[in-house]
């Protein structure tokens, strides 16, 4: 039976493939809808891609998941070390939750190397460029098949 | 004459009941609600209880609350850590507010320790569960009584 | 059945209504006992007051009420910033423990924000003036009667 | 040719004029739009002011910006302190950004000194007031003509 | 044509499999070496993995590996956090790079949150359990793709 | 009627021009001089201009300055960073002072972050480029204006 | 009209004279009282010296010289450095304190350089040996004939 | 000829074998003094036992065992992370001294890793249980034969 | 039935005796291997002592010992304050482990004070010269008598 | 025989009197010049009393007392917190060193609790105005006298 | 008559000249070796070169250079930032030591500015890159000669 | 061709071998400046040697030194420790930089392990004695001749 997984993305991630793309990479958002929707086919996944620059709109996102869904992809962006409001909502998640950092944020400056969503995550994928997502997506697909 | 105050609850107070009752308890906002008025009967206290897990939305309610309200009691939640936003939407507040915390934040992770609304709140009540919003009421009704 | 509730009272508090007025309010210990005493009869609850400025005779009253009493409010003044082995004591200690500080410590220099004993008490009440105390009583007689 | 500015404040300076006069000063926004855009005809810049106490919004606000504006003037208001994603934000923008506080943030409390932005920020303007606002649109103009 | 990767396992991998297996899983090294060369003929990549306790002998292996392979999967253990020597190896070495650890090393002891390897990484995957050597090699494969 | 202001500037900017242009740029301080006497006439304020790379020289120069100056726009370089004495200084002065840096040390090494002088000064102006001293000028006019 | 001042010793000043005379001198507790009291002579000053090692008796002894002294020179020995509580008995005592230490702390170990006794005293004499007392209390009555 | 040594136990020492017993363990301090009267007839050492909460105490003791004692073991309890006083009192004392935890004290919360009492002790046995008296007797015992 | 137990040292140990005798005494560890196998004889213990400079070779005989030995007696040298690696081996380690050093570490340099190896061990002892040895294997026997 | 003393004074202090007179007092420094030759007649010492504002100057009167002098009381101002060049110069001085602080600068910002010139300094007097010029002169004589 | 001095590589130190060319230099440690024997020969010192990327096996040449060496000259490579261990070794051996590094590890990343070799070695030699193994020779062959 | 080196030293240097003679070593400048002159020879440089207390007049010399000569040798002093504007006119100077300490500054008080001339500075050496001034030259010698 397929199983349904939230990809979440923080803060300017809409801008993906416009902005920086030295640090990025030119794959939109779209882009990767598509190949998370591709890769979801041969896991048996259904895949919903959602994005906001509002840390309130995330976490009303992550509530609404909380049962309907079987695992979060997040990229929290800016809000990965800042926002203790969105690790809150992640612990009252159930499911698997993977964190993706498009880039590698250990090589960046230094505010950018603690992310409070680490706290709670289940793993962590960072500077895997856009195959950070499908890689994800692989790990929750093998927790779920482990369960 | 009936004074109005206004209990304002930040990111995820919204799951109350529902999530991680270990460290929040079974009741439920609407308990919360219910229970507050039926005290504020008692105190010659009207209340409005609102939650919003949008930062900014908090912030709002907080400048409407100017001239409107005689007291605040808020639990910022996660925004408790990080938000100076918040902090200067109370500093700009004229009447009493009371920082409410369901659970003893002190004996939790140490980035739960700091509270920027501490800075602004007249008194500050954590741990003491859900009879935290409560005694907070008591606490504004002793302050407005003394005025 | 009427239970009993020691009020502990730490270094200085001697002196309250006589020093400081503006940070500690203008009621003396007496007065709080009295206003305590007066809530217990309420709650059903048989009230004890003691204070000392030697932080080993506060250690032994700990002690002292291991299985004796039914609660302790705990306003440990100036050790609160110092004392593990006050902490020690309260640990060594079963019935809940509410601590309080008539003034909010939050607002006050950065070496008042650190309290070893809110890492053992059930509760923190800060800034509530006197009232504070009468605040954790009620909490206290909540949880007793959660039991 | 008359080129394009964007004035973006953020939270809590809606209020402006109103609260914490001995800080922020007399003068409220619509008082700065005006010299604002009173400056502006004289530097041949056109001018649009916009104020939010929500993150994502001034998020979205300096997304919307990207090509259709030829300079940002931004105070960030109690965001500096904590908002890696607008710092993102500003991060893929392309024009020039000077950053304004009314107050001499470097002379209040420490968490105020430190602003994500200014690692972004061309210039940065502390504590000129509301002038602050007319010195960063001379700051661009003077900018805009040396290209 | 078959590319060759290398797998360098730090101290204790070893034991994977035998030791504190609530953290670590129950599979052994040789289980991942055998899940490694059967995804590695899928990706066209030779795998060869190594082991060792020893430092200077892990640094000797990448010293070995310059030249002769197109990428390194690693997991340094416990060397991640105390290596300068490792990290000055690697930085020695062309080819991609990509960290691998078995547990989320931000949800445990503070001294492991900083791995002085993820300076040189080009990617990082925590907390995947033993599927991390094999979404590794997954983001070399990638990468080498790319060329 | 006219009123006197005089820039001072701190060590090394006697060689502005001549080093490191891409930080600050190509003017001279005898550029500066010229456009600030000339801002001067049109703002009624008499313009001084010092230089010293000699602490003691600046010290000097702001205690002359009291009583017969109306304010001081100071560049500090690298004092800035170090000199309490230089703050005390400018602590005895009694009239506006706006501190300059052309460029913005937020930007730069983190021990350009913090200045001693931002402490006393009523205004940080900082990556205006020596347009800043111009700004400056304007704000003390501003000021003086206002009084 | 002779005035009193109270001459409090902390713990193991009892031992002057007899300890680690290389530090504290060879003279005793008895000595520095004749000199003490001698000099009052002089000075028309009454002279009490106490000591003791328990820091609750400290405070009682500040507590009790509330009213019937003109002032405290006090050597805290090894409480300056913990004792909030004995901070606190200070700040409620209205006339002058003098915190004298034989040795300079400043160059002994690094937990020695901080004072919590200093936040309240009217002066500090370090290093000044037994002699010390004697320079405290010229300061006294130096600053009761300025009364 | 027999040699005497002092045993001295701080805060909270007399609730051993009735408090926390999964970390201090079942055995009273009588059990404690028992073993160590018993070890002591075949090490020859006399031995004398003392407790208590009181720091003033503790250090009241040390002062009276110059002279009269050959060697102190010392559990400082919660005294041994804040009180200079105590390590004051232990520099005044000549003979060997060695500190005793009976749990690994730096297993435990990071305030319990730093013990003043170390500076000064010959050494320092931690987490040897109550066994731990007998080891640090048994270390004084060879101190004193090497003398 | 005899037990076995390893008694394993790090590096520069084989040194003992030879070098800096102030601090380590003048003993070898022939010597403390003679005193070790005798006492072994009195408590029923095998001892095995074991000397490396290697980190690697370290972890390899932990790794040996596991299943084979009932207890480690080990002095990490240098390596207590580097080696994440040994701690990591040691935790993989089920027996009773205790750990030894010759001087007293908290009377030295401030990076000799962590040890990552007490976060395993069962004990710590330091400071009682070589015979530091013999009581770790007291305490062992004592651990493996409880069993 | 008279023995000469110098007084030295660093930045800011030839304002004495003139500026922040609720810190610094009214005295001026030809005032304290005259009562320190007053007293010095009475103790038998020479005094001569310099001021600069040029750390260089200062260094250099230090270099010039060597060997003339017997001691030195010295205010070095705001070059206490900054200047290990005046530290080195007094490391060169052999004769007895007296810091003088007219303010208690341990109640002032936390920048000027540090004085380097206090590693050096036999004594340091702070907070006793500009009677503490008068203190440091005693305690020099005193030491004289001791010789 | 010939001395004879040990010039001793750590880690990644046998890739000079292979790798990162732009910080180390093109020279390999063969040349380096050439250009020492051959100022061996005109200060009359023999000159043996080794070099590892072993921890273990630098000490054990440190414990061999003991006795028969007269100075070492030794570049640790990483682990200069790590190795207590090494820096006990050295702190057993007697002659004179000199440090080398390539580069001026002061201009790079924060972890690299401290070595624990420093707390030991005579002298430091940074950023002279290859020519520093001659400097510190010229070094040892100076305090040499002075003995 | 004879190239210009300048050999600049800052605070107390002209106190060598007058002062600290355990530290600094018995040699003059003046003997320094003789030693140098003659390496000079041999080098083909031409010297000269400058010292000063003063920081302004190193940063004029540094300034003079710009374009006329072709190499500095700087013994900063204690302005190493504290000057931003040395380094800053450092920085504007174009031809290669070479910092001596006399001692091992790692060695001594951890205020002397940070310098802000090493930032700047080609290369450094430290705790070579007045022998560094040499090694100094040799670098800057082997420099010129590389280009």
């Amino acid at each position: 039976m397929t199983k349904k997984i939230l990809i979440l993305n923080g803060p300017n991630l809409n801008l993906l493939g416009q902005r920086q793309v030295e640090i990025y990479g030119g794959e939109s958002l779209a882009d990767i809808e598509d190949a998370c929707v591709a890769l979801g086919h041969s896991l048996a996944l259904e895949v919903e891609l959602q994005q906001s620059n509002h840390e309130g709109v995330l976490i009303d996102w992550v509530h609404a998941a909380r049962g309907s869904t079987h695992g979060i992809v997040i990229n929290p962006g800016g809000y990965s070390h800042s926002s203790v409001a969105l690790l809150d909502a992640l612990n009252a998640y159930e499911a698997p939750v993977v964190e993706v950092h498009i880039s590698n944020i250990h090589k960046r400056e230094s505010f950018r190397h603690h992310s409070y969503i680490s706290q709670r995550a289940n793993a962590v994928i960072a500077g895997c460029g856009t195959q950070g997502y499908e890689l994800a997506m692989r790990h929750i697909a093998h927790l779920l098949a482990e369960q």
